[in-house]
């Protein structure tokens, strides 16, 4: 499976994914997901909203009772110059549980699916979970409809071109209403794992994070004869919060990055006028993640108020804590033995999405290096192995009882 | 005069001037110049370096005796978004003191030319004052003709859409010999003469200075998932060095700017890959900045080791601490009672350039805010008057004697 994949949107230089929703790699993606369908046997089928199932026991959603079917699946689009794994490790180790199960002879019970997601990274249109969001009714037509890519090509402009009709998106509670369980298996984008030496472990919940815009206006003048004290500086503003943001991550046990600013007018001989950076910051609870924040921006407000700097700080986006369904997780913890690691991530992904609509569980292979986003991520063949084990007996429990 | 010179290149939004070299704003500039000259029955000359001279008792410097000539004048182009008088102020008070040289009935002994030089700025190019460093042969034809603007446009092709001839630039060793001083009057760009409650100074030097490229290489991952503890974060070495800056800068009274910065991969969720940030330092002396720079690069050294970063720093660009000539200062100071402040400054000048050819001075007239390259750059009337009056006694006190 991996062979005829691999190739799919890489690019020569890099050696990172560019597999961007609705663009030629990710249609050559999709081409794979249906042959891997049709080589098992499985009914494909396309939703409204351009996600992909692949069934086993049904011909379609609707052959399937309330709650009854058990989906497992990921994405297949990448961040750009992502790894091989962020997403295609959780498909193509749906497809081969299915495989494991079929050589144990095992008797399914229950309908299962094998999903692909659309556009989950949200490459293209700065969007994350386009497909689950839609099919869950976080996303609404009319916004999914305003979003555009960098070349200004809107989403349906962009679905039509791929051959898709972007009239039908919308929520799918019909659909929905049928999964009993969503398993996503995906590689660990930290090092957990690798610090307690499991190759598989499982979710406990997706931790709040937010993106917060900090404005620090402060007088634009010539770098060569303005003196020290009569400069109204933000970038210095700017450091001092760049560095009160780790320090104040580090003391809380949370995650805080300013990875991205933007500088006016940013000359060399001139002190900015405005200095805008961006916090994203993550914690394992929203308190946690109440205080870094509230700490950071203090921390800012008091070198503002040094450096004659205006600080303005708008949140751009938030997403409280998703906690996983604790009787599904305890049952795969069960099925599992009882001694796999739970752990928490800082990522969003479609089974978060997907959490507010269904039981969602989510298993994690381990990553060594820890990198993620990026050609770097890796994952040994052992514990890929495991991690189609875990999750084959996961479906053996939840659907051959 | 200022009248007609106020709406020329100015932005109505911003309210700040975009004088940039060869464009329509500093064709009207240019008309203003020999119009005001032709107004006094001054020769107009164009040399062949696009700068303008306004010649009285001469009507080229043809006309002129070895090192006879009293030259004053400063530039009509703007930065982007400049004031009314960093350039003008110059110009305008040359014209000025020959009409009060006039009215006072003082008998011209020597030959005087006023001057506009062209592009002082450099904000089309991105070099500056290509006007005086071409006459000096301190910018070559070839490397003149290097340069292009945002749009890809070359300076000898914008020259020729202008109407001039951009064949003709070189090095113009005849007419500099001519001049036997040239002082240039400039609003100050800093707050010294506020300080020590002057209208008027004189410049002692142009600070030596430079650009420092700091590079500092980490390693692009996850905001959101990657431990603190595995992260190489540039970020955080970038802003530990802009703060180490502004603090050797304030031990050793000397200047240092981070104003400018470029990101990789510069993503809301990205730990960065690169971070890039210029240095711009200057200082009274060449060993002060000297001292600068290197505790600023061994500041970020010091970090970067404990970040895990990896930092390259290249220098960009490099002048010498330039003295104006002590024996022409000295007897400005005399001529003008000898309690005018001294002062250096940060900033070039076209008299910084023409100081390795010829015998060079400059005035400099209060600047209440300090702030230069602004809109909000500012002389008060009574301190402009008593600018042009300054000139005058000058331009009296060396060439009608």
């Amino acid at each position: 499976m991996w062979a005829d994949l691999r190739p799919m949107g890489r690019d020569s230089g890099s050696g990172g994914y560019r597999r961007y929703a609705w663009t030629a790699a990710d249609r050559d993606c999709r081409a794979w997901f249906r042959a891997q369908a049709e080589a098992r046997g499985l009914a494909y089928e396309l939703d409204r909203n351009g996600n992909q199932w692949a069934w086993l026991g049904a011909a379609t959603y609707k052959d399937v009772a309330a709650q009854d079917a058990v989906v497992t699946g990921s994405h297949l689009d990448s961040v750009p110059d992502g790894g091989a794994f962020d997403g295609p490790l959780g498909v193509v180790s749906s497809f081969a549980a299915i495989d494991e199960l079929r050589r144990r002879g095992s008797e399914f019970t229950r309908p299962v699916a094998v999903t692909n997601f659309g556009d989950e990274e949200g490459a293209r249109f700065g969007l994350a979970c386009v497909g689950s969001r839609l099919a869950t009714g976080q996303l609404t037509r009319e916004k999914a409809y305003a979003l555009t890519d960098a070349d200004g090509i809107s989403l349906p402009q962009a679905m039509e071109a791929a051959g898709y009709d972007p009239a039908a998106v919308g929520p799918d509670p019909e659909r929905l209403s049928r999964v009993g369980a969503f398993v996503e298996l995906h590689i660990e984008q930290g090092r957990a794992l690798d610090l307690t030496g499991d190759a598989v472990g499982i979710a406990s919940a997706i931790w709040p994070h937010g993106r917060w815009r900090f404005d620090f206006a402060g007088e634009a003048n010539h770098a060569g004869t303005t003196r020290l004290a009569d400069r109204r500086d933000p970038m210095l503003t700017y450091a001092e919060t760049v560095l009160a943001a780790r320090r104040e991550a580090e003391l809380a046990g949370a995650v805080a990055t300013f990875g991205k600013v933007a500088v006016e007018p940013n000359g060399v001989n001139a002190i900015p006028s405005l200095v805008r950076g961006w916090l994203d910051s993550r914690a394992p609870d929203q308190a946690t993640l109440d205080t870094v924040v509230a700490a950071v921006e203090q921390a800012a407000r008091e070198r503002a108020a040094r450096d004659g700097v205006d600080l303005a700080v708008v949140r751009e986006s938030f997403t409280p804590v998703i906690e996983f369904e604790h009787a599904l997780r305890d049952e795969l913890n069960k099925i599992l033995g009882g001694a796999v690691p739970v752990l928490g991530t800082g990522a969003g992904h479609d089974a978060g999405i997907l959490s507010t609509s269904v039981p969602t569980a989510m298993l994690f292979v381990r990553n060594p290096t820890g990198v993620s986003h990026s050609p770097a991520e890796s994952a040994a063949e052992d514990d890929c192995v495991a991690g189609v084990l875990a999750l084959a007996d996961v479906l053996e429990g939840l659907a051959c009882r």
